[in-house]
């Protein structure tokens, strides 16, 4: 299960995170804050959240957002059932906004509710959406060792000291320097002892947590090397990126049910085997049933990917039926769940045609679904040379790839023939 | 034109590029090369090589390959009709790599013909696909006034230094410092006799230029603030940041070929205005000829996306001939082109239905135009009913606007219906 109940931090502390979520976005050129950009129909905070909440062994998510988002933030926490969340308002630096968060824990003004303070407070970027469990207790665990600790990355560009003149000054050599990134952690009475004593100054022009404490409590973060997804969405180009990152994680699986008669059965071995070696398939050959245990545990699994084949003309009933489990499910809430309903026809009758009523039919319902965030596509799959059927069932493969991979919300509804 | 004859540089010198692509690629995570990672199905290099092949005064382009990818280089130019490139064999670092792509002005043995000398050189990456001639312009000219120049941005993420035991030592104050990216421009004598003084210590182990020229000629090369554009592709994330970047350019235009018959005409209208809304729209009015001048001069206007309005069932002729039209020109060589055959219907025939042969059809011809690059799509627009005519049309534009986004080769030949 993804979401337990609070388990055991590593080295056995308490553990909570703020998530400074304050900034204007001007790098990328939009009217909205990046981090209420949308990927994939959900905000990019919604992501940041999900990724700390989802770790067991932490208690509270405090999400520090400038006062005008204050409603749209929370919000978003309802729409996507986030449950760990407090929102605070932010100051007007990074690292007021940093400070009202961590005061949550210590001082009443701040909340209807004092929360309870931990031993260990994690600091991460709302834009920051793909942080692993594992990172995070590393830097947890560094943290409690060391008092502070943080994430770094190799430098991809050399930085250089610009003079007066717009002149170089000088180049740094690259291997002696890192960049510092999210997330970092703190004991909790080191950072909040350093944010008490620091500056003006410090509050409205620094950024960099790591050089708090090492300035105001003497204590030296431990650097924890991270991995390259930590990266953070900056530029209109990281949104691109992100965007094309959650479509890779959600394409890594599908879920193929089979229900046709006898004289199908071969389409209905093939297309699996086929599809197998582009994604990890996971076959089920029987009628759909509600308290398909098997189904149930593959959902909650979470398979974003799912693909009917029948024999009947107009399977809407059947994908219905599949439709209504997802939606009990709170995968569909998170990510776009692809559903592709693929009809097989093998009849020799050279004038086999579509008829528009079909159509229609398909269409109005995957408009329906759309809704429930279950993106519903048509395949017909017509084989009625023998000898050709390889090359149509590979061919029906590359078309559910390609609609797995592209999640494309405008072509719902549509119906693709292999 | 794109592809002039020499033009003469800013400041009146004489300019040529030097574009190391000798890199083994190991953070992308892939067995190929990041410069010959294809994005929209073309190599990455090949998109640096053009966007300095196409400033008309820049003379020569010398790509520096390692000796194992001489041959994939060589297909590479003559595949995309690049014009002013030379191929070079790198050495086993960056510098050593930039230094024989410098010796090919300066010394006999590295080229069958000595290339003529330029002023000015400059550097840039064979990953960094999207400079403007703005910024090289810019670039150049500050090289000769100052004997060297190099683009800077901002700095993303705090740099730090980190102590031997792998805790923080310091953090840099950002504002003071910058990414030191691509284009750099430099007097050829300057970074030649450079590259000639420096130690093997500096050609195994350094990578940056402008530090070359400040500690052998005692040039302080000019710092020129460039655009959000220049990053280096690194990671996978920015692999996939490009093609969507390129996506996004491609879709910014659509020219809309109508011929119906006057009951039609009402259609013919209201799409290209519908698709005002998303795109900027050349509408002709009027039957194909291969004389047409003004749909000559949008595809040389690098127009990449085409909709074809006609009432015929099946109208694979008129599309035959743009596509001969695209073919003779170079745009489908470069980029993807998108070709969707729109088929208008308002019979109000409820028994309509789309036969298996149109379907056969349509496939066949654009598994052909595959080939040359043309993506062909079919779409349908059913309008039974004049009060929906409107939300058809809209519903078409949407189609029609995510086929353009989304350059999908998987479904070409598909039908779809609006």
């Amino acid at each position: 299960m993804e979401l337990g109940s609070p388990g055991v931090a590593p080295g056995g502390v308490s553990v909570s995170a703020v998530l400074p979520a304050g900034g204007s976005g001007e790098r990328l050129g939009g009217a909205t804050p990046k981090q209420f950009c949308a990927v994939q129909g959900r905000p990019l905070v919604s992501y940041a959240v999900r990724a700390m909440e989802r770790i067991s062994w932490i208690s509270d998510v405090i999400v520090v957002v400038s006062p005008e988002n204050t409603e749209t933030m929370k919000t978003i926490i309802e729409k996507y059932g986030h449950k760990k969340v407090t929102v605070v308002k932010g100051g007007i630096t990074r690292h007021r906004s940093i400070f009202n968060g961590l005061k949550v824990f210590a001082e009443n003004e701040f909340s209807s509710h004092l929360l309870q303070k931990p031993e260990v407070v994690i600091i991460h970027d709302a834009v920051r959406p793909f942080v692993e469990e594992d990172i995070v207790a590393k830097v947890v665990m560094a943290a409690k060792e060391h008092g502070a600790a943080g994430a770094i990355r190799p430098l991809v560009s050399t930085v250089i000291a610009s003079a007066a003149d717009g002149c170089l000054d000088h180049s740094l050599e690259r291997a002696r320097y890192r960049a510092s990134e999210m997330p970092q952690a703190f004991l909790f009475d080191t950072i909040y002892e350093a944010y008490q004593q620091c500056t003006d100054y410090d509050l409205d022009y620094g950024t960099e947590c790591l050089h708090l404490v090492l300035k105001y409590c003497k204590t030296n973060a431990k650097l924890v090397e991270g991995t390259a997804d930590l990266w953070k969405v900056t530029y209109k180009r990281d949104l691109y990126a992100a965007d094309s990152i959650i479509k890779d994680n959600l394409s890594q699986q599908v879920c193929v049910i089979t229900n046709v008669k006898e004289t199908l059965a071969q389409v209905g071995f093939l297309l699996p085997e086929s599809l197998k070696s582009q994604i990890k398939v996971e076959a089920i050959s029987q009628s759909l049933s509600k308290n398909d245990s098997h189904l149930q545990n593959i959902i909650s699994g979470q398979c974003y990917n799912f693909v009917c084949v029948n024999d009947k003309r107009c399977a809407i009933q059947e994908i219905q039926e599949l439709v209504d489990m997802l939606e009990k499910s709170n995968i569909p809430l998170l990510y776009p769940v692809v559903l592709i309903s693929v009809h097989l026809d093998i009849s020799e009758n050279n004038s086999f045609s579509i008829g528009m009523e079909d159509l229609t039919m398909i269409k109005k319902f995957a408009r329906e679904t759309k809704k429930k965030n279950i993106l519903v596509y048509g395949l017909l799959i017509q084989c009625k040379d023998p000898l050709l059927l390889q090359e149509t069932v590979n061919s029906a493969a590359a078309l559910i790839m390609a609609l797995i991979k592209d999640r494309n919300p405008e072509l719902i509804g549509q119906l693709l023939v292999a």
